[in-house]
């Protein structure tokens, strides 16, 4: 195929293959994937209907077709994708193809067994197979597990250089099996690279819609939608679908109007339904949306939006002036660590940074073990923090989400090290504005580095709102005069490029008395003027009541609520919204 | 005389009486005034030597004309000064005529006996005969006490129509006899709408020079410089002056071209010396001074300048939520609020407000013996706080210094009546940011409010420097929202009309538990949005610490140390300019 996909029209999907083998009297156990060399007339007539009906790409026989599931089959990964995409392609003619890769059939660690790079390594080799072959893009569908997609989309990625859609499938709570909520999704399959995401399978096309409220609102890349043929009933121990093809296609249209526009069917779908969509998507044209750029890091299963409210980074997994946590990274001991970041998100964290860095370890080995043990054990975004680019690629890498990377600086060596990572894996990356002449004494000054950042950054393919910039706080015992400048440099730096910022509080009060009353008002201070992610210790009280009445003073904390059940203090008798609007001057 | 007096070329004054007359044999225990009477002509040949030396105006010999000085003389004050005013015009022809006012000769309370009134209506006297009798000018000169001087010059506005000029002598050590500094001169005389003033006596024009700086950079009127014809020494029991007429001018020249255009010499000088200055002053032409406009409360003895630096306004005097304040109030016990002024200033603050409304007693007389009482105990200057205009214009008349007004609002009823009080007795004045309309909730519409009240400021001749803004702190309880916009107003008003700020910190927490802890957060926010003078309890820990850590974060408190010094600690170790500035990051 030399056609280009056009994303600015529809892109038609085909119906299900599972519910066409089904109608042609597949058993029970029989391996559907088998068919392309046991019965490939009957695989290419499926295609052929398909096409037929209207679809602008269809997809290979292959859903099963990784080396886990074929384990216990004489057929080979080979044999069976290479057939695949050859009946594909041979019904295709000018239609695309689109390699059709699913879940592995086992869970990956924690839950399972599987390891991320074995993981890899299975959809490594479909990808392969499927590029060799000459399919046009690789279809990545039904995904239930984030960690998963993430596994498979980096083998698409490093394997071929076809487009990757990838759409997963949720439960009736709007999550998928592992977790993930439609927000996370977009955050993290956007920030790999996909070309399309979306949802698939499980729900008809009704249920569906409310599920794409926030993939509609923030995925930058297209829509992909394949519904099933309504809820799945069991009659007569047959899974039946009731929806019409009539039916089905007035909902797609109504996906469609909302902004998807890449559309076809999942389960109980057959080419009549494509057929029905085909002509209900050429009575309309494809809608532009409103995309809403938010800067998100994210775990598996929960996204934190930085500069909605105050986002809190624990800083207390770092060695620097920390004995216990130098010993504990020496001694290996991992629980100490966990503890520390389970005791962060207790007192209030977003996200946990961790920092590995003594020379006396391998620190790569150790950040990696320790980025898989908290994942393991909280729910909260990391912050990957280290000075050594290989630490922080080995753990952006196995790590399940979208993290952000602690830090590049304005530095050309540390840019060229540094962006590439974050672009690949959709890393946040926190540029500090310091380069080679040093940090720079005057707010303006570090606009001028944080500019240079951003621009950089872009020019490696990473949106501004993927970067958060650290204006740097400096100690007031040795260079006073600078730390206004700091606080200056969060709102231009803010107004100017419209990125959100960060800042290690604590820096500042190095070398004098009562540091936690400086952090504190430093805090105030930064937050005041637009700090949107701190990086302290969420245990310290100074900073925890700056948080905490802050937030009620900027409406965070709307009527106080969490300021008043924190303090475990009832209200005044006088806390009553309506009387005190009276009494309020 | 219908010439009017122009103040942007040189206006040369004549020199001194006294040294004229004691070259015509006048003895020790004379009364110099009395020659107006008893030898008219000398009086009237000296005038003329004056003259002919080339002075554009002379001073009527009445230095010591007051019913005070007078009362064991036979003469009256009339006589005297009709008598004086009448030569003074007989010889000046087309020059013009300044009638000469001088101390009392007895202090005023609480140093002496004189009451503020009693040396007003002593003034007063003074000054409607001279406008009668034709003077052009009133003089009022050798000031040792700015209060005095207040008296005067209210005693001269208020009774004629006169320009008022006023000159005050310092001693040594650069301050007058009562302790006021050439700032605080400038501050008080130009707030009580003199047309100029300066420095006269005392020293030789040598001397004077660098005690003109603050002068020539605040003084926003023309300023009047009259020295001695050097320092006095004491020569077989006279006083003899060592200056020739010609170094004297050459000083003056000096002078002028810093910018004193109101030049003439005081004792010792004699027409010879006039004649020199004459010619001095014209080969040159008057400099235009940059004047430096500044936001500054004073007392008598102290000026605050707000806006370099936190001002901390001591909010404690007011009855307000405050059973012992109101029991004072009640019971007159003034040394209560005296004690509470002494607590506020041992605390750090900068100005004390004193509010004394409660409507069990008569607020107007309160208002004035506290303030007296406070002036007496402390030299801080005072805020008057009160909703009565005649409460406010009791106690501002009668404070010695620059008091601040709180407040006038965007009612126009409320500029009406605040403004001309304001305008009169040259005080700052607080303006809220509410209207007819109430509060605006939106920062942009409370600058709005700021703006119509500075402008309707201007109109009644306030300058916008003496203006400062409240953008009033609603109560996050009632109204939290606003809060926020509070803040956002602080920086938007300070940038749209360069007014300095002021805020009443504590109602913000009302209705909520634990309120020292908003207050204290509150406060580094706005100080951090550019607020420039709390209002404040500065005996509140939390305020304390608030300020503390603010003023070593934004360098207003240099090297920490007075943060290291209130702690009472010592640094650590590691504190050390040059050792830091490694360390820092
Ligand atoms: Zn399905
Ligand atoms: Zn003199
Ligand atoms: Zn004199």
């Amino acid at each position: 195929m030399n056609k280009k996909l056009n994303f600015s029209d529809w892109l038609l999907f085909d119906g299900a293959m599972g519910t066409m083998l089904q109608n042609h009297g597949i058993k029970f156990g029989e391996l559907p994937e088998s068919y392309n060399i046991l019965y490939p007339e009957l695989i290419e007539k499926i295609h052929k209907e398909y096409i037929d009906a209207g679809c602008d790409i269809i997809t290979t026989n292959t859903f099963g077709a990784n080396s886990y599931k074929l384990k216990n089959y004489s057929y080979s990964v080979k044999e069976i994708i290479t057939s695949a995409v050859r009946l594909a392609r041979k019904a295709a003619k000018d239609r695309f193809v689109a390699l059709d890769i699913g879940p592995i059939g086992q869970l990956m660690q924690p839950y399972g067994t599987l390891t991320f790079q074995e993981a890899y390594d299975i959809f490594a080799e479909q990808v392969k197979i499927g590029f060799t072959e000459g399919a046009d893009v690789i279809l990545i569908e039904t995904m239930s597990d984030i960690y998963e997609a993430k596994a498979a989309i980096l083998a698409a990625k490093e394997n071929s250089p076809l487009p990757v859609f990838c759409t997963m499938t949720l439960q009736n709570d709007g999550r998928t099996l592992t977790g993930t909520d439609p927000l996370t999704m977009v955050t993290v399959l956007q920030g790999l690279g996909v070309d399309a995401l979306g949802i698939n399978c499980s729900l008809g096309p009704k249920e569906i819609i409310p599920q794409l409220n926030d993939i509609l609102l923030y995925s930058k890349v297209p829509i992909m939608v394949q519904p099933n043929a309504g809820l799945p009933e069991i009659k007569d121990s047959t899974t039946i679908y009731n929806v019409t093809p009539y039916e089905f296609a007035s909902d797609i249209k109504s996906i469609a109007e909302l902004g998807a526009t890449i559309l076809g069917g999942c389960c109980g779908t057959t080419p009549e339904f494509i057929s029905e969509v085909r002509k209900a998507l050429d009575s309309i044209r494809p809608v532009s949306r409103h995309v809403k750029k938010i800067t998100a890091a994210a775990s598996g299963v929960k996204t934190e939006i930085i500069g909605e409210g105050i986002t809190i980074i624990g800083e207390r997994i770092n060695p620097t002036g920390k004995k216990k946590i130098k010993d504990a990274l020496k001694s290996g001991n991992i629980n100490y660590l966990a503890l520390e970041a389970i005791q962060q998100k207790d007192a209030g964290a977003n996200i946990i940074d961790i920092n590995a860095g003594i020379p006396e370890i391998d620190e790569e080995e150790m950040m990696v073990k320790i980025t898989k043990e908290i994942q393991s054990l909280i729910q909260l975004p990391l912050q990957i923090d280290s000075m050594q680019p290989k630490v922080i690629e080995a753990a952006v890498r196995i790590y399940n989400g979208k993290p952000i990377i602690n830090s590049v600086n304005g530095k050309k060596e540390s840019m060229d090290a540094i962006f590439p990572i974050a672009k690949k894996y959709g890393a946040l990356v926190i540029g500090l504005t310091l380069d080679e002449k040093g940090i720079p004494f005057k707010a303006e000054d570090r606009l001028d580095v944080a500019k240079k950042i951003v621009d950089c950054g872009e020019s490696y393919g990473i949106a501004r709102e993927d970067i958060i910039i650290d204006t740097l706080a400096l100690t007031a015992s040795a260079q006073q005069d600078a730390v206004k400048e700091t606080i200056k440099a969060i709102g231009l730096i803010k107004e100017e490029l419209g990125v959100k910022t960060t800042l290690g509080v604590s820096n500042v009060s190095y070398g004098l008395p009562r540091r936690e009353l400086l952090n504190s008002t430093f805090l105030a201070m930064a937050l005041t003027a637009g700090l949107d992610a701190p990086i302290i210790d969420p245990l310290d009280e100074g900073i925890k009541n700056t948080i905490s009445s802050f937030n009620v003073l900027w409406s965070y904390d709307v009527k106080a609520e969490a300021y008043i059940k924190s303090l475990n203090d009832k209200p005044t008798p006088s806390w009553n919204l309506d009387n005190n609007i009276e009494k309020s001057l």
